[in-house]
């Protein structure tokens, strides 16, 4: 039996109709929530994932701010545009396209940015508290990964979960976000011995590699649902970090790529600007920062 | 055979007597660390800690300024003290010893420390840190816990990791480092399924639980390494998490209590003071907070 096929397509294009009736209602109160972007460069990945980023902004009504910044551009040209930003109170959320050039120390950037501000949740703050449990800017991709789980009815209480990858912005931040939903969660990476032994252990199965179809049926214990994370450009095209076709046999529920996790960052994204909009008008309480 | 016993006792005597003779050397340049804690209420064995504290900064010449406040202490009161420290230069570490009077909100309380003289490295700032792998104030119940490990050359890369507990001050941050030192990390508790057969396939094993002896030797892996973060008080006297009589047949290497991880906090948290002192008198990097 084929597994059933987790729409990230369907769920963000849910959650994105969700914002916008309630942008519609802040606006009728005076308030916009806008978004601004500092994209550095020419890498092109960065220009389609910002273009999708003020694409989503404008469907749900926030407003979108673009810096295009030179590839020259120094640390302390990003650093006095972010400041800018974070004294402007028209703008309530703040994002550095990452990669950056190899001239700008990214974290220093991070630290700059008003906590407040974070809706990519990347500042030390905000992180550490995701880790203890407190409010915050979740980070996009993780928190994408948990909203497909529950609209999915997938279960997380109690479930092993194992995320192959331990990334900053994906494989730790997910396994907290797990932990916090009562799941045994499990770390691997490219250290960890006889991988697949481990992987077949998992009720859930998170792929963040970054090799594309790394994960094959014979790592999935059947009945598992499974999360790639992975957006590799191959010579086939893009793929994930899932052998889908083969996985799709052995899986209960699984997420294409494209068309899975990848569009429910940008929807998160928006959601946390939404948020960051209301807690800076004072609409809902904001956490202590 | 027996488990080899890991002796806390001596390794954290080794550690503050390292201390002594930096903190002499600092002296001769001028810099005396000073640590200041803050005791709210009469709760006993808050107040054991805070003098294990207090004579452990004696045996090394870090000063040690103590505040022993009422437990009717008002929230404004608290945070008026960790002020005026955070404002004293010759103040370096603070900490408000855990846990507090029931109206005292301890989340704000370490919001409002400053994270440079965050010494427990609880502040989520310092939290994420240590999270994304930044330079922090590690929490010195992890940090010994790796350092235990260190001294006694247990090989932590392509190890299989499982932890037991997952509380903001040790089961959380200590996954954390053991992954940092390229450990498979695992993290079960009170909703794991079959606890028994996550714990046996673990060859470092870290119990965080607080329950006496709930780790029985039939959980363990043979030959694994038992780290035990119990701290419980019965009718036959102290006891840890850990069946230390009969798990101490299975394992290679164990922790006894007392005698093992307890001590080791203080000295970390030692440790971070005079890097704390340090860092505030530039005689190396501080972190950028």
């Amino acid at each position: 039996m084929s597994a059933q096929i987790i729409d990230g397509k369907k769920v963000s294009s849910d959650i994105k109709a969700e914002l916008a009736a309630e942008v519609a209602e802040l606006k009728k109160g005076g308030l916009e929530p806008c978004l601004a972007v500092a994209l550095v460069g020419d890498d092109p990945a960065s220009h389609v994932y910002v273009r999708n980023k003020e694409e989503a902004c404008k469907l749900i009504g926030i407003k979108s701010i673009k810096e295009q910044l030179p590839a020259s551009t120094t640390q302390e040209e990003l650093l006095a545009l972010v400041k800018s930003w974070n004294d402007d109170p028209s703008v309530h959320g703040i994002l550095v396209q990452s990669p950056v050039p190899s001239q700008i120390n990214e974290h220093e950037v991070l630290l700059t940015i008003d906590p407040a501000k974070d809706v990519d949740g990347w500042h030390p703050f905000n992180v550490g508290q995701l880790m203890v449990g407190e409010s915050t800017f979740e980070s996009c991709t993780p928190s994408g990964i948990i909203e497909l789980l529950k609209r999915y009815n997938i279960e997380m209480a109690g479930a092993k979960a194992v995320i192959v990858g331990r990334s900053n912005i994906v494989g730790k931040p997910v396994a907290l976000l797990l932990l916090h939903n009562d799941a045994t969660v499990e770390i691997c990476h490219s250290r960890t011995k006889d991988l697949a032994a481990e992987t077949k252990t998992a009720d859930i199965l998170v792929a963040a590699i970054g090799k594309p179809k790394f994960i094959t049926a014979d790592m999935v214990k059947p009945g598992a649902a499974v999360i790639d994370v992975g957006m590799n450009r191959t010579e086939e095209g893009l793929c994930g970090d899932v052998d889908f076709e083969a996985v799709k046999e052995v899986a209960a529920a699984i997420t294409p790529v494209p068309g899975g996790v990848g569009l429910m960052t940008v929807a998160m994204l928006m959601g946390n600007t939404v948020k960051a909009a209301k807690q800076q008008a004072g609409v809902v309480e904001r956490s202590i920062v």
